[in-house]
């Protein structure tokens, strides 16, 4: 007790930032009105988001509405932010995989929706409210893949960028087309494809609306690898044999690798090392850190 | 007007900066006396710096001072400054090209200003009148391309690192040339530098002063390509088709691509997010995203 | 007089935190109680650190605890910072090579002094003393380069990270163990490592505890290039060699560059941009600068 009080006063508030859970980048003092936007998005049904968590701490996330190649819907947004905040409570998580129904990704934003929401308004708190969402799903402390099978378009490709990493099937395609609806990623997928690419590379693949394959990905460092099957089911275990390479050892440690490289990846050199030395503070002398200290011992 | 006011309200300081114009990084507050220092540039004359805007959208700027390999004069820092503004102010801009008058780009400042100006103050007040430029160059909302022909040397190998992209033809060479006169870069070049090919390779080329021929840069990322010709109209041809690629479109959605894109490269993660949504309420709704979603209707 | 109390009012904080030396990361406002750590610290002795400054301004910090593959002992720790104060203070300094005893660089810390002092506290505080040390040593105004033969292991894998450069000879490996011990880096290991690498490729080091041969930290980009030699002593000119490419040249310019470049990597590119031009003033005007400008007069 005196341990943890002592632990948190040394926290600074950025290190809070990535060790707690559900932390929004809106709330209302940013004009964003949370309950109004459900309230609408409620009304443009269709489609699922489902979540199995299975037991070796790699969870997948389905996106299902395989009709609009797995648009997003009002009420998918809202099951959305339902399932990021169960994985945030998930304790045994370590791994999180992404991937449409149906052997594709997902082509953004469901149009039908989109025109009946164009006012600015609309469309600056639906930005709010998916960067709400993405924010949260990025900084999970688990790492997450989005495999990407058939085509991940406009939001769809926004989407890919919130995981930690992306996985290709042959054929399949990443393409930011939004510049063809006369619009720019604003779900954070702008933000996020500069942090993973660099600026050059993202400018060029959003003033040009480019169509990246597989190998062009794995080329600008926007995918990690392709995987060898295009088969549904084959790629999603192929995906799982690529994530459990890393996902191997307890969940406390694997949450908090991905938290100190979620500080690094977000924040500057000095706040970066501030909030590393809490994380380290949270698996220092404890259960693994004791057990493998133990067996050091016993091997001399 | 309303709405105006509202998204206005919603804007963070950050956002704002990249959808003003004309904001300097240095002003009277920081000591940069800008009337007195342009008194000075003016007395040191000779060249000229000419700026074509094209139907296309796309500009070309000529750093035109051949007899001393397109150095900067005072004359000439104090007319870019002036195309800049007339660039930020260009509604239907979406691409610059950058080049030098015969054949070359650019070797630095003009020794003959440089010493007439070698105090410590006027050296000072010469970077923050050179930064202030090159920051709004660098910012300004159109997809930006060095033509490096023949030399980029100091100032001028700074100067490269102003655009989103550079583009070599086979002969020529990026050289921070700085460390040779006692120097290191000081309008921004070093900073830039870091951003586009990480602070290793920036550490080696300035510290070892390197000679970057096209193939090294392209390697390295400082450059995109290499183009296929040498000659000085071709080559700046060659430069317009490649800018092409990335520049169709309403100047509108391009502009804001950029944008989204600059917030990226130059904000931390969660204000470059609030900057992208921001910066996407500018375009939605807007008239190609409105005459986007009827297309689409139309094709159902 | 007046000009330096001129420039020094012009200097913003963020510049004078790479003009000054010694400013360290926590102090006792962040709970770091500095001299009863160090008491602790006194407790765990054995192996030492050794520095050798060469005449070329090369200096030459040698990890030295060999029948623990010169791991961290207390002792050490201390030692440590003692020998960064003394760089801080060399002013002919322009480079150095960091290495371990006996063709291996560091195994991290020793464990006996780990497991007398596995106290969150003393663990927490242990971090800081070290991310204070790691990040003065990667500031200083020389070219840094980790020589690593053999293994570097743990916190030995985080003390690479506080150099500009790794050179690797062959046989040689980079790895962070962490995982295995139940552990996150907390020397400052994982936000650097992100730094140099990449988040999506430090995730993967980190979670995989992936051991890095020289190949592919070439390939990462974790170390500039592969030595011909494994041999201890060779090795160990064979770096001192290529340092030399980028030592050439008066020590108070090779120090402004690593500074320009320090401040580009860890500021935001308005705050690096306004470091650059207080460092460009350091050296603007100074002697190497009126040298090079006689001598082009000379030439003309």
């Amino acid at each position: 007790m005196a341990v943890s009080l002592w632990k948190s006063l040394l926290q600074t508030t950025k290190s809070r930032l990535f060790l707690q859970r559900g932390v929004s980048l809106y709330n209302s003092a940013h004009g964003f009105e949370e309950e109004e936007i459900k309230k609408k998005l409620q009304q443009f049904g269709g489609g699922y988001i489902n979540l199995s968590k299975e037991d070796n701490g790699i969870g997948v996330l389905t996106l299902n509405n395989p009709k609009l190649m797995n648009a997003f819907t009002g009420t998918m947004m809202l099951e959305l932010q339902e399932r990021v905040t169960e994985l945030e409570n998930w304790k045994d998580g370590k791994g999180l995989i992404i991937h449409g129904a149906e052997n594709t990704f997902c082509s953004g934003s469901d149009l039908n929706a989109v025109r009946a929401m164009s006012s600015p308004q609309d469309g600056i708190n639906i930005c709010m409210f998916m960067q709400n969402t993405l924010t949260r799903l990025k900084r999970l402390p688990l790492i997450s893949v989005a495999l990407v099978q058939g085509k991940a378009l406009g939001g769809g490709a926004e989407f890919t960028t919130a995981c930690d990493f992306r996985l290709m099937t042959p054929g399949s395609e990443i393409r930011f087309v939004h510049k063809q609806m006369g619009l720019v990623p604003g779900w954070g997928g702008a933000a996020r494809l500069v942090q993973i690419v660099g600026s050059g590379v993202a400018l060029k693949l959003l003033s040009g609306a480019l169509k990246v394959d597989p190998e062009r990905a794995v080329y600008l460092g926007l995918a990690e690898e392709t995987l060898p099957s295009s088969d549904e089911t084959r790629s999603l275990e192929e995906a799982q044999g690529w994530l459990n390479q890393y996902t191997k050892g307890p969940a406390e440690v694997i949450q908090a690798v991905k938290k100190v490289v979620t500080a690094g990846r977000e924040l500057q050199l000095e706040a970066a090392l501030r909030t590393e030395k809490d994380i380290f503070g949270t698996v220092w002398g404890g259960p693994a850190n004791l057990q493998a200290l133990a067996q050091s011992t016993k091997h001399k």
